[in-house]
């Protein structure tokens, strides 16, 4: 008999599940200290409350990751830049570490920095992956999330009216002018389909005699290059163009890879797709500036796109951030996120790189380097005052034969020409990424979040890898197969930015998609477009997505409302803007944290999400304080 | 045992249901014919050879309802207006009969036109009625159906990617430049809510002190306006303007159109929605223009608003072609149709009225008086040469006590309380229509559509009252409850507007809408918004329309492309802007009729359709014939 045919649970059981639960929870506020990612005040209160403590404002994390240019400065300026420091870095069992001065490196004297332990790392994720599977921990949270479900559902017959009231109340704000954050966005999908295609067709128009491409050695001309594709530009259209997604990428990623090809010719997304082409990626900074225009002229949407660094060679970060600098693409509307794809095996057979521990290295030694020696890397340290994030990003539906522990090869010792597990990528950026942060929390500047794509597809231990890793994530999907990682989402409020239009046409049909079931019972999640060209067709991708959305489910103007909240959330804005979008005291949770005349989500509801999560926790800390006060009875 | 639970079915029994369905066609093709509503070619051509005939190409209704104003064209010019005859109008039986002279008149000899025959459409009527529950013809339909839509499905395994080739090397054409119809939208909701609500602070802003209602005799500004209502236009959010379908408005019509009134005001529905109030229905032209200009500027958007005419008194088309005339309202881009909404009961009730007839002549003698006497009604003949068509709208869920036979009250008997039934409204409408039309015709005049709602709930014969009497309809919804209708929609091609987003907020959820289905099976289906500011929330609410269409059904390009195509066909747009927007032979079937370099719908698709649609009416007529054949044997 399995746990979930048979709901009955024990006082033992319910306790032990409570207490796996507590520890999980434990662990995640463990890495998310550790890497300065965010974890909500009130789990944090009931942490201290079970350790009988008492929880300190000043424990919590600012996120204060990217502040914003002032009103009126330039956004570009190179004056003000700390100075060099005479710090050393050497990378070790893929980690970067940081030396005092080339005597503590001899020494190997790495600085006082927190760096990750991967003992204790693989017991924390064997911890985690134990409990998924655990029956009486399956029961129980299987149990809470269906009386979650149906206590929003009582919630919604009894107050839905009330709430519309409160929002009918508030004066000015509506839908339409609350913040709104597209969380997941790729930079080369950012715009329309049509938006390509017109872009496309200007620059042939007034631009058809410059050399745009190299190729077998020659420079070709946007004409010649058009001759050499035998097509008129003047003729393309979106069907010719051929980006968007169709009926047949579902359940084909590789497929859809294939999309970002206009016309399937990878010459046209070298010209217009890519930041280090012949042209300087003038025409792909162009079209994103565009992107931002309209965001800028929509005033309330904002966008996080994510830029690729591959890890290939060493110098994609200078060429990054001069191609940032250069064409000025910083738009008040958008945070920066760089997204690493997880390919070591591509460029091990390329004979790119000699092992994992090199493609680690070309992706985060630049970052210290700049973070160490800025007036050494000047645009460098300019670009990354507006990088908020990493991304890992690629199929995870592809299966790897390889299971993740403390024995697995150090990156030096990954060799091979397979590619590593996804939790192997996980755990070896998340711990580059914590060094990194607190090297420059040290240094005064922004940190860096991670937010992976996690739980598209694929198996559910990555579910369990981001828990411990990510700020928050992207996708989260297959949460809908294990109610113990789906609660304990809930319970930490692990921000998962959703993109249900992506997965229609990728992974899950939109009507099963489980976005409105994890809203509806308090799950912390935000509305993405994912790829705009791949997928939407309207001028306003992100409306349509809310749209979609809203109709699809009826859902209420407090539900998108409260989604858009959720959206400033999870995002890579400042502590200022945060606090200017939606309410001075945010960080608070509950009604009190709640702005309304500027989110437009009622404060029935907010106390209604604070009042249940605080009942979902007392609960689990009850359990583990009762068994501990029986434990230290004497016998 | 039903028929449908026993798919067998006798020789005799299809020959049966061959015949009937034949008969069906007939009936249909008869009443078109009377009124000028259009009929496809292909089924005339197949019920000629039935009857042993050649189809002759002047057989055929040239659908040239409204000439278009040619470039440069005055489109209010009241110069060349015909000449007006010395005719005599006179209602009788509801239905307006029109004399040479006076002498005609009192020998009671109307000109020769054709009236109608309310004996004959009661027996035609019946015939139809009778069909649609017989066994089995229902099950002949259902296996056609079934057919049908397998037959589709190996379509589009087999040619799917021939399809797509097809249409990308159609040059600069794709979905987003191939004319689009909105085929079915409400005036009085056909802007946004979020432009409706910037409109009233626009107004407000800069006209508060106009005067702009009248109230218990009172003349109040703007400004009072608001006062009165309590609250200030600066405040005013999406939320507090209320006009959007939210859940509580599933399965309630009766709420659904309180959502007209802005604010839940009447007052505020009165000045920005109204044409005939104290302001001459100034503000409502001015946001039908910004709607329209935005229609302008996309180019290939067309809508087909329908604006009332209650029947409520005699005067209501003078004040509202002089509105339309007044405010320039004409657009190339929009197309009208005069909606009539069924609320005799209400005129009733108010005493406005003492009998239906006299509804009828309010609606219709002056239309009648304007095509006789055009110098005496200059507005109305200019406004009418922009009218395209006639609706009849209202609740269909309501039911009617009363049965429509030739046995029923004539319309200067109906003086009781209730309402007529939805078949009773029909029939006199189609009736003076088509007189009406027949008058026009003889005058050299545009003639009108009788596009009704139908179909969007209620009882399933009004479906069938539509077969006989309109030219298309709007809905269809429950065609899905009647095999034998729906096939016989098929069949006869009539298009059906469709609103899924409308459905879904109203009647029926979105992924049980049967659209997908009808477009899959040949049903000849457009894509219509209903009402934007109720439903949708882009500023593209066709656009919104079918990217959800799109997406949620996963339609291929050459599927939305044929969607447009038939929003085209369907529409009021004249003989010279089809030919130009979707080919000059567009009135012929089958891929001979496409051009696909301004349709974008593959001609391999379009040798299906009709292929498949030639199928099932030699099917129908070869089963007719042989038993004429049988019959006519010497025994």
């Amino acid at each position: 008999m399995t746990a979930l045919s048979s709901p009955q649970i024990t006082v033992e059981d319910y306790e032990q599940a409570a207490k796996t639960l507590m520890k999980a929870l434990f662990i995640r506020e463990k890495y998310s200290r550790l890497a300065y990612h965010r974890f909500p005040q009130t789990v944090a209160q009931f942490l201290r409350s079970a350790e009988n403590q008492t929880w300190k404002e000043e424990d919590g994390v600012l996120p204060d990751v990217c502040p914003c240019p002032r009103e009126g400065e330039d956004p570009y300026n190179i004056e003000n830049i700390p100075d060099n420091l005479s710090y050393e870095l050497q990378t070790k069992d893929g980690i970067v570490y940081v030396y005092e001065n080339a005597e503590a490196l001899s020494q190997n004297r790495p600085r006082s920095l927190p760096y990750p332990d991967l003992e204790t790392f693989a017991i924390d994720l064997s911890h985690v992956l134990a409990m998924i599977i655990d029956g009486p921990t399956k029961t129980y949270c299987h149990r809470r999330l269906n009386f979650l479900g149906s206590k929003f559902y009582l919630h919604e017959m009894l107050n839905e009216m009330a709430e519309l009231k409160e929002l009918k109340g508030v004066p000015h704000r509506d839908f339409y002018n609350v913040r709104k954050v597209d969380t997941h966005i790729h930079a080369a999908a950012c715009m329309s389909q049509k938006h390509l295609l017109n872009f496309i067709q200007t620059t042939y128009k007034t631009e058809a005699d410059r050399v745009v491409l190299e190729k077998g050695g020659r420079k070709l001309t946007l004409r010649e290059v058009f001759e050499h594709l035998n097509m008129d530009p003047y003729d393309l259209t979106v069907d010719s163009l051929d980006v968007h997604a169709g009926r047949q990428t579902f359940h084909r990623f590789d497929k859809f890879n294939s999309k970002y090809n206009p016309v399937g010719a990878s010459e046209l997304r070298e010209i217009y797709l890519k930041t280090d082409n012949l042209i300087d990626g003038e025409y792909f900074a162009r079209i994103i500036k565009e992107v931002s225009h309209d965001l800028e002229e929509s005033k309330y949407q904002h966008a996080e796109p994510r830029l690729s660094i591959y890890g290939r060679s060493a110098d994609e970060w200078d060429s990054l951030s001069k191609w940032f600098i250069q064409h000025k693409v910083h738009s008040t509307n958008m945070q920066w996120i760089i997204q690493v794809p997880r390919i070591y095996d591509i460029f091990k057979s390329k004979k790119l790189i000699t092992n994992f521990a090199k493609m680690l290295e070309n992706i985060f030694l630049p970052l210290f380097e700049a973070t160490v020696n800025p007036q050494k890397h000047k645009e460098l340290h300019v670009f990354l005052k507006y990088v908020t994030g990493f991304d890992s990003v690629d199929d995870e539906s592809k299966h790897s034969d390889h299971m993740f522990s403390y024995k697995s090869p150090k990156p030096e010792q990954w060799t091979a020409d397979e590619n590593p597990p996804y939790s192997y990528y996980l755990f070896h950026m998340y711990a580059n990424i914590m060094v990194l942060n607190n090297l420059r929390k040290y240094r005064g500047l922004s940190t860096f979040q991670f937010r992976p794509h996690c739980g598209e597809a694929g198996s559910i231990t990555h579910l369990v890898s981001a828990f411990l890793t990510a700020d928050n994530i992207s996708h989260g999907l297959n949460l809908k197969k294990s109610p113990v990682l789906q609660y304990l989402y809930y319970l930490a409020q692990v921000p998962i930015a959703m993109s249900p239009l992506s997965n229609n046409s990728l992974f899950l049909e939109y009507s099963k998609n489980p976005l409105r079931e994890f809203l509806h019972k308090g799950l912390c999640v935000s509305l993405s477009t994912d790829d705009p060209m791949q997928f939407h067709y309207t001028k306003e991708a992100l409306m349509e997505e809310y749209a979609i959305a809203a109709q699809l489910w009826k859902l209420s103007t407090c539900d998108v409302c409260e989604i858009a909240r959720n959206s400033v959330l999870q995002s890579g804005l400042s502590h200022q803007e945060k606090k200017h979008f939606i309410g001075a005291n945010y960080l608070k949770d509950g009604p009190e944290g709640n702005d309304i005349r500027r989110t437009n989500v009622a404060q029935i509801r907010m106390a209604y999400r604070h009042e249940t999560l605080c009942n979902e926790l007392s609960f689990l800390v009850d359990a583990v304080k009762t068994e501990a006060a029986i434990g230290t009875q004497p016998e």
